[in-house]
């Protein structure tokens, strides 16, 4: 099988430097033979051809993906996903479909430092080839060299503390809800609440973005005065991540809209918006990006198909979050527990020296998740994110953030959350109203 | 349940404009009520919210989505897809997932006239909620007065049909193969006997966009120069799309190097690089799109997740995608040829007056592929677009096209291409070589 070195370890026996290859690991599952469905998605996704070409041997050893590894991995006797080779609803045929883990490396002089390039070769065509009934992308091992030239997050876990002057602890945020069909001013207000009650970050929701019943920039004015009150009240600050999602040549126009007008963080759906949005957004920001990532289960949630969320994650740090939305632990969304690690230990792997994303855990939560959040966590490096958990505290957005700020400073003293909330009003009635404090 | 008018045609029973909002329909699957859940989709897309805040009901009047039908079609055993709360391998417990299809109308006021928007509302946080164990938007119904604010496909059918001067035929196009690694000369070269053998129509492969190895603005010369060439001899035209694939500030800037380098169209990988960027690139090219789908199945191909092809079809026309990548009738990818079909309509339909997209049949094509393709399409207006079935030809580019425009040419007089073949050397051998012809 030319190309394939199939069950080698590749630094050894193929005469390749590493730093020119990113390494992609596939889930694959096929009806033919393992191998040659690996060496098929290689050719496919570099120089595929049927056709000899005058030069092309060289071309071939240049620019040819190449498989490194493939190990089989069990068998099913019926397809994971439809394809007209294989219906669904049909009866099981006395087929095998063989499953396993294929490593292919792709030279990265093939689309240079371009994620939406890069994912056109390790995410493109090959999710249509009816020849596979299961292929999902679960990890990307990125060289140094190609790496290097992505500047990444620009302030990361540490800019965004910087900005804030809060070092120690994990942050407690709100996403204003409701959001969608509030005007600037009764949203400035709830904002002014949120941040009196002790909030280090609120956000848009991700449905509000520059609506004629609701243009940034007049939200951007109403919401800077509001939280102006605030930090002359509490000495503290507030960032607040307004969103600048729109077609991609409005992005930047809005991005000014928001610093111009005394705005400290942005905010992008920079999955509907597309990671190049979000890469042209991190070269020009002077704020913190706040992406959020709404979409992107439609491509991970399936165990055959799309990307794995660790994947996903890693791509979106290399693009330039700053805070990254990583799920959220014992949350309500679908991710167990240790998916929701493997992102955060995405955002703080070493990766040739790119700033760390700021874990942002939301999803659920409210005060009574600090303590299992944090345990779970093992550092204090993330953003605790509630939504209803603040602006529907049963006395209101400021009782709200003070149940967090409470949960959080109780759990730095290792204080049950019982306890504190014998004399602390607003974290008691959080925990009534919300349920169990989770450890 | 609030909000929730399940069951009725709400065009009769609900107090609303059909003209304010779109109509999203999903599959849906709960082990709680399908009811229930689709109402919980509705509200935490619009207007969700646990608290009192003052104003709220009138905001929630004009900008709440609501449930306008819900069908249950059925009960599983076991959920279609894994959640923290019913993880997969686990055995099926004695709960049963209800599913079904739910119609719920939102308020477009919510996000405007701007796809990345229009996708965070109708298909954003929801698919990764917990409660649902299949989440798919199957479909949706956009009122004229949303529509009229996209200027959808500048050219179009009409269009690239005009600056061709092909009118009453399908045209004849090729993917340059193998594209990854070849010089600007080299793929000029061939490109250059391509267009001998009469293709109305070349592109770059979606894996080659603006590389070190093949510079775009060399490419177009080269490209451009050998068109010019070949036109001379020939006397027709051929039309080139050059991949501006990028992130999203450089797309324009490639743009403009195509345009002022002589091309005549534009290519974008528009799944990767994002809506927003197609809108973009839309509202300024001064050449036809011709848009490129790869990745989209990672979101499309399950059934129980993401968008229908249909969705994502409808969307990219109003994007403005001149052309549009839809898949193949008998093709080599895993969609069935009903599921292409509908793609085909969703281009065709319809709309408002956008201009129709040209439907372009791409994957694992060649001249065998003529006559059923164009049966199954009932009329003339797509792009059959070959790669090895030009490329790989056995005796050459030139051969392949010429392969290609006689089975075009028989199929238009009804003849059998087995019968055209005997007089027609490079039918004949294509014949033999790629295998039976399909009717």
């Amino acid at each position: 099988m030319p190309g394939c070195f199939c069950g080698s370890d590749w630094s050894v026996l193929i005469p390749m430097d590493k730093a020119d290859y990113i390494i992609a690991s596939y889930l694959l599952e096929t009806d033919g033979d393992l191998e040659e469905a690996a060496d098929a998605l290689a050719t496919e996704q570099s120089t595929g051809t049927w056709t000899d070409v005058p030069g092309e041997g060289e071309a071939r050893e240049r620019h040819g993906a190449r498989v490194v590894k493939v190990t089989k991995q069990g068998e099913r006797d019926r397809p994971s996903l439809p394809t007209r080779f294989a219906p669904q609803g049909e009866a099981p045929t006395a087929r095998t479909y063989s499953w396993g883990v294929a490593e292919i490396a792709f030279p990265h002089i093939n689309f240079g430092p371009r994620l939406p390039n890069l994912l056109s070769a390790v995410a493109g065509n090959l999710f249509e080839m009816g020849a596979f009934t299961a292929v999902k992308l679960l990890d990307l091992e990125l060289p140094d060299e190609f790496l290097s030239r992505f500047p990444g997050p620009r302030f990361g876990i540490e800019g965004t503390r910087e900005l804030l002057g809060v070092f120690d602890r994990p942050l407690a945020g709100a996403i204003v809800k409701p959001c969608v069909g509030l005007g600037p001013r009764e949203l400035a207000d709830i904002v002014y609440q949120a941040a009196r009650g002790g909030l280090d970050f609120i956000k848009d929701d991700e449905l509000l973005a520059d609506p004629a019943y609701n243009p940034l920039e007049d939200r951007v004015d109403a919401v800077m005065e509001a939280l102006g009150r605030a930090e002359q009240e509490t000495g503290e600050k507030t960032m607040y991540a307004f969103n600048v999602t729109d077609r991609s040549d409005r992005i930047l126009e809005l991005h000014d809209i928001v610093v111009d007008g005394g705005g400290t963080c942005v905010m992008l759906n920079y999955v509907t918006a597309g990671f190049g949005a979000l890469r042209m957004l991190a070269e020009h920001t002077r704020v913190p990006i706040h992406a959020h990532r709404d979409f992107f289960p439609a491509f991970t949630r399936s165990p055959s198909l799309g990307l794995s969320t660790k994947v996903f994650t890693k791509l979106s740090r290399i693009a330039g979050a700053d805070q990254l939305h990583i799920g959220a632990l014992a949350g309500k969304l679908y991710e167990t527990d240790d998916e929701v690690l493997e992102n955060v230990a995405a955002c703080m792997a070493d990766l040739d020296g790119l700033k760390r994303s700021m874990p942002v855990s939301s999803g659920g939560q409210h005060a009574g998740k600090v303590p299992l959040t944090w345990r779970k966590m093992g550092h204090p490096d993330y953003l605790h994110l509630s939504g209803g958990g603040v602006f529907g505290h049963p006395d209101g957005p400021e009782a709200g953030a003070r149940s967090i700020r409470q949960a959080i400073a109780a759990t730095s003293e290792s204080r049950r959350l019982e306890d504190a909330a014998q004399d602390q009003v607003e974290l008691r009635r959080a925990i009534e109203y919300f349920g169990e404090v989770l450890y």
